[in-house]
């Protein structure tokens, strides 16, 4: 078991590595990256189109797709006139930095405002992988059950932003979001929780002006002497 | 990352090998071995306790909890009075043999019917990891949308059965479960298909009566000379 530790070890340190001069290109284009993750079907997919039709006639957006297979997500994005990059992954469960590397030299950054990248759906395995990324979003559907912080915490306790999607939905379930939200809190005290629908559109606004502040004041720390 | 692939290879292999004992140890016990796996929050659990409620007065019944952090599903479990053993698989994202190895151990296999696996909640990376099990069944959602199939194949390639769950919820969702339908018999066109409500119990007995089914079929099958 030893042997796997060290590699899997070699992996995430390299891992590491990659994504920190992700950062630095990132950071050298003044874009704003976000990691969107979250389990298969929560609705990653359906919250970034959304988000889309908000920011992106105000602000210009790029989107890499992950996928294990297929490209019906990118296929979705690419109606909205975004430049989207699609890596399917063959089997591997998460994005990797290597694979964000090589998905960007496609991409003219230094045009956009913002990059999405919509993770492999997995709330396990993408938590461990840096992308060189300035947020993490976790996403978690009312549907999935209250209990979802305190069995994969790695994911709520590295993320910034928790999208508590599908509440409408809420009459035909018997999930309590304010347990839910307390689990989450438990794990990450410094999260930040929006309520979202996609189907009323509820909290949509108020998500996409998270996004456009923290925008915002990313271009004006970048703006003070270092 | 050759090194890498190497030493994957080697951990399926040896998986393989401890879950080929293990099947040998469960068909020497004459217990039905059951997988169940899905996506987070897709209703694993909640399916179980349906599950025990309709089989477990006539069939003994044994249960093998796999979770990352917390025993909470397998206190849910024990109220039914069901043997239940939790695995806390500390990060890793899936169950392998040598876990249900240690697991069993603790078990009066003898005098079990069917044994069910509650994998992690994963549609990736536990589809890999073969436990010695009888049969894989894949849990999905109509929450989760109907492409699922298609973006985790593997998952639905290796199953058995596919339980449809939540179907309660079709009235409030944008899904179209015959899409569902054909996109997993695409990928498996083997694949027994139930569709499955915990909430009103829909395809419950359906289900039980397959599992039944499949146990009598094992026994007779053993009987007959190898």
């Amino acid at each position: 078991m030893n042997e796997i530790i060290t590699v899997e070890q070699k992996v995430l340190k390299k891992n590491d590595e990659t994504a920190a001069e992700l950062k630095a290109r990132f950071d050298n284009a003044g874009v704003f990256v976000v990691n969107l993750m979250s389990s298969p079907g929560s609705g990653k997919t359906s919250l970034l189109e959304k988000t889309l039709k908000i920011v992106s006639p105000a602000l210009s957006v790029g989107v890499i797709e992950g996928d294990i297979q297929t490209n019906l997500d990118a296929e979705r994005i690419a109606q909205y006139n975004i430049p989207v990059t699609q890596i399917i992954t063959n089997g591997t469960c998460h994005l990797e930095a290597k694979m964000i590397d090589e998905a960007i030299n496609k991409m003219q950054l230094k045009n956009l405002d913002i990059l999405f990248i919509e993770n492999v759906g997995n709330l396990v395995c993408p938590s461990s992988y840096y992308l060189g990324e300035h947020a993490r979003v976790v996403i978690m559907s009312t549907t999935e059950g209250e209990d979802k912080p305190l069995k994969y915490p790695a994911m709520f306790l590295k993320s910034c932003v928790l999208l508590l999607n599908k509440i409408d939905l809420l009459p035909y379930l018997k999930f309590n979001i304010e347990t839910a939200k307390k689990f989450a809190l438990k794990i990450n005290p410094d999260l930040k929780i929006f309520e979202t629908s996609c189907y009323n559109n509820h909290g949509i606004l108020e998500w996409c002006e998270w996004l456009t502040n923290e925008l915002k004041l990313k271009r004006c720390k970048a703006r003070l002497p270092t």
